[in-house]
C-alpha cells in the first residue's frame, strides 16, 4: 500500500542502510540458550528524534528514561535494548538500572547520557540482572557495524517469542538525493498497542524537522502500529523511536517541502510493513488477517470496527479452522458500540461476497475454504453508512496461542 | 455471595418449583444429533414480565417479538425456545419466522398471542426450517409438566455447546409466605453481555410490581449477567426474561415493601449462580475464573478494570497453564483506562500475596501452582485509589476452546 510511485522498497536494505547508524547484538545471558539478548542502534551524529510510548497506566522503567533523554534535546545517538526481561513493575531499582544501563552505553560509546534511549522487552516484573547487562553493553563496540550483519545480530537481540525478524528498508529522492528509510520491530505477544506498539526502530538519513517527524510519527503510529493486534492485551513496554540522521544532506523536511508527501508516505510504509509483520508472526498464528471497513460514519469509527473484528477471538478461531463463519463477523460489527446501520452491511472474505445488505448471500463453500486457508485473509465490510474507511491487522487463534501463553513464565 | 440470611438455596428447586409454572422440552430436528432443541415455559396465569436484551446492532428477529409482547401489555404466559438456528441475520423472512413461531405457540398453547415471548439460539445467518419447528412446537403442550422433569427437559432443549445445564432456585419469606425464585441459562461461546447475557430466564411466585421487576432486573443485570465473559464477543440473541406469577399471593413487592431487600437479595443469588455457571461451563474452560476489584474511584470504574482482567487472553491462557503470571494482570489493569495509581496497587491468588504497594512479593511458587490447578481461581486487585468494588467471573482459554470455534459451523 502507500502511494508506491514516490518511493521504492530497498529489498536489500537494513537499519545500518541509511547512512551514519551502525547496529549490533551480543548474547549477555538474559535468555536461557544461547541467542541474542542486547543490542544497539548507534548513529555517527546525533539524530533527530522522535518517540511514542505505550498509553499502559504500568509502563516499564526504559521508557521513562528514554523520555528523559529525548526530551532534554530531541535528540538521539544510540538506543540500547534488552530482551529476556521488560524491567517493569520493578519500582526503584527497576529505574535505578534502567539509568544505570544508559550510564553503562555512554561509557562504552563515548557519548552523553541524554543521547541514549534504552528499551527492554521480556517479563514483567523481575530485576534485570545488572552484572550481566553492563558486560554485554561493554561489549557492544566491539560487535557495531554498518554492514548488515550488524542490522542482522541487533534484530535478532530484540526478539521474544517472535520466529522471524521483522525489517523493512524504502529509498526516495528528497531535493534530488538518495533518501533511504530502514525500520526493525519486535512483537508476538501482548499486542494491542495504543499509541505505540512493542519495541520498533525507525532509521532514515534524510534531515527532518524535529517537530514534523514527531508529528509524523503520532498520525502514522494511528494508521499503522495502532491498527493491529494479536490479543487484546496492551504492554507495559511498547515503543516506538525513530532517528533521522541527517547525513543525506537534503533541506529538512517538513510540511510544505515539495518531498513531504513522498517521505510521509515512504514513512508510513516502513511502518505498517512492520506493522503487519508483527501481525503476521503473533504468538501461534498460521495466517495474516486483513479487516478493512469502508462506509463508517467516520474513520475512527471505522478504525474502531475493524479493531473489534480483527480482535474477535470467534473470527480469529474461525480463521485458523478457515471457516467462513460471517455470522461472527457481523456480531463482532454490531458490538463495537459504533452507529452501525443493521439492513446495509456487505461483507467479503477476499473476492466472495457472503453479505450483502445485510442479507446471506449463498457462495460455494469449497473456494472459500480454500481461500481461507491461505497465507493472508482479507476481511472487507462496507457499512453504506458514510465515507469513513480503515485496516487493521491480526492474525489467527490457534492452539500454539494457548500452548505459548500457558507456560510462558515457567 | 448476597445477604444470606434473608434467603436460602432450595437444592431441589427448578424453574417450575415456583407455582403455576409449567415446562418441558423436546427434539423437532434443529440440532443434528437426537438432544433437545425445543422448549417452552408456561404459566398458568399471565405472569409480571420484564426482560433486557443484547446491546449489539444486530438484534436477532426474536428479540423484536419478545420486546412487542412485553410491550403490549407487561405480562407473559408463555415462552418458547429453540436451540441450533440463532434466527439472526435471517432478514424479513427471519421475522416472518418469528412470528409464525409466536402464532403457532399460541394456537398450541390455548394464548394470545401477545402473552407469549420467543427466544433463539444457534447459529446466525441461516433460516429456520419451520416445517420442523412448527410440529414441535404443536407436541409441545404434551411434554409440558410442573414436575422436576419438565424443568430437566426445557434446561436440556437450550443448550448449545454447554456441557451442563444451569439452573438454580431460592426460597425467601415475603408477607410471611413462601416464596420461590428460581431460574435457567445457556451460554458457553460469544458471552460478553451487554445489558443483557445469553438465554436466561427466572420464574417467580411472587407477586412484584412490573415496574418494580423491569428496575430490579436491569441493575441486577449490571452486576451479575454483564459481569461475565467468556471471549469478548456479545452474542446477537442475548435474553433474559423473568416472569411473576404472583401466586404466592404476597402484597405485590416494590421498594419499600417490607420484604423488598430479601426478594432482591435472592434475585440477585439467582441471577449470579447462573452468571457464574456460564462462566464455568465456557467453551473449552477448565476453571472457573473469579476477579474482584477493591479501591477503584468508582464501582463503575472498578467493573471496567474486572472486566478487562477477566476479559485478557493472556491471563485466561496463563491460568489454563496455572501459571502464576500476575505481570498479565497488572498489565491488564494498566490498559483499562480507568484511573489507577502505578504504585499503590496489590494483587493476590486466592490467598497468596504476589504484589503489595505495586512491588512483587516473594511467594511459594509450589504453593501457587496447587492453587492455580483448583477448580476456582480468584484474582485479587486491591487499588488503594478509592471506594469503588466489583466482582467478574470468567474461564481460562484452552485448547478446547480453540478446537470448538475453528469448526463450530461446519
Amino acid at each position: 500500500m502507500g502511494v508506491v510511485s514516490l518511493f521504492s522498497v530497498a529489498p536489500e536494505g537494513s537499519i545500518t542502510s541509511p547512512k551514519g547508524f551502525r547496529a549490533g547484538g551480543l548474547h549477555c545471558g538474559l535468555k536461557k540458550t544461547a541467542r541474542n539478548d542486547l543490542g544497539a542502534i548507534v548513529c555517527e551524529v546525533p539524530a533527530v528524534a522522535a518517540a511514542v510510548y505505550t498509553t499502559n497506566v504500568f509502563q516499564a522503567a526504559p521508557l521513562k528514561v528514554t523520555r528523559e533523554s529525548i526530551a532534554s534535546g530531541g535528540r538521539l545517538q544510540a538506543v540500547v535494548v534488552n530482551s529476556g526481561n521488560a524491567n517493569a513493575c520493578t519500582g526503584k531499582q527497576g529505574e535505578a538500572d534502567a539509568y544505570a544501563m544508559r550510564a553503562a552505553a555512554a561509557d562504552a560509546l563515548g557519548l552523553a547520557e541524554h543521547d541514549i534511549a534504552v528499551a527492554s522487552t521480556g517479563v514483567i516484573g523481575e530485576l534485570l540482572p545488572m552484572d550481566r547487562v553492563s558486560t554485554g553493553i561493554a561489549g557492544l563496540p566491539a560487535v557495531l557495524s554498518a554492514e548488515d550483519d550488524g542490522a542482522e545480530q541487533f534484530c535478532q537481540a530484540i526478539l521474544t517469542t517472535d520466529l522471524v525478524k521483522k525489517e523493512v528498508c524504502v529509498r526516495l529522492a528528497v531535493d534530488d538525493r538518495e533518501v533511504l528509510i530502514a525500520g526493525a520491530a519486535k512483537g508476538s505477544g501482548m499486542i494491542h498497542p495504543n499509541m505505540a506498539t512493542m519495541l520498533a526502530f525507525v532509521t532514515t538519513d534524510a534531515a527532518v524537522e524535529p517537530q514534523a517527524l514527531q508529528q509524523l510519527l503520532g498520525a502514522t503510529t494511528d494508521v499503522t502500529f495502532n491498527m493491529i493486534t494479536v490479543d487484546g492485551d496492551t504492554s507495559t513496554n511498547d515503543m516506538l523511536v525513530a532517528m533521522a540522521s541527517g547525513l543525506a544532506d537534503n533541506r529538512p523536511l517538513a510540511p510544505g517541502h515539495p518531498d513531504w508527501e513522498a517521505f510521509a508516505a515512504a514513512f508510513r510504509h516502513v511502518c505498517e510493513t512492520l506493522a503487519q509483520a508483527i501481525a503476521r508472526d503473533g504468538e501461534g498464528a498460521t495466517r495474516l488477517v486483513e479487516v478493512t471497513v469502508e462506509g463508517a460514519v467516520t474513520e475512527q469509527s471505522a478504525r474502531a470496527i475493524a479493531k473489534t473484528v480483527i480482535g474477535s477471538s470467534l473470527v480469529k478461531s474461525a480463521v485458523f479452522g478457515a471457516d467462513a463463519n460471517w455470522g461472527r463477523i457481523i456480531a463482532a460489527v454490531g458490538r463495537a458500540g459504533e452507529p452501525v446501520n443493521p439492513e446495509t452491511v456487505d461483507i467479503k472474505l477476499g473476492d466472495i461476497v457472503v453479505l450483502s445488505g445485510s442479507r446471506p448471500i449463498p457462495f460455494d463453500e469449497e473456494e472459500a475454504l480454500v481461500y481461507l486457508q491461505g497465507d493472508t485473509v482479507t476481511i472487507h465490510v462496507d457499512l453504506h453508512n458514510g465515507k469513513g474507511s480503515a485496516t487493521a491487522w491480526g492474525c489467527d487463534l490457534t492452539y500454539d496461542y494457548v500452548r505459548i501463553n500457558a507456560a510462558y513464565r515457567t
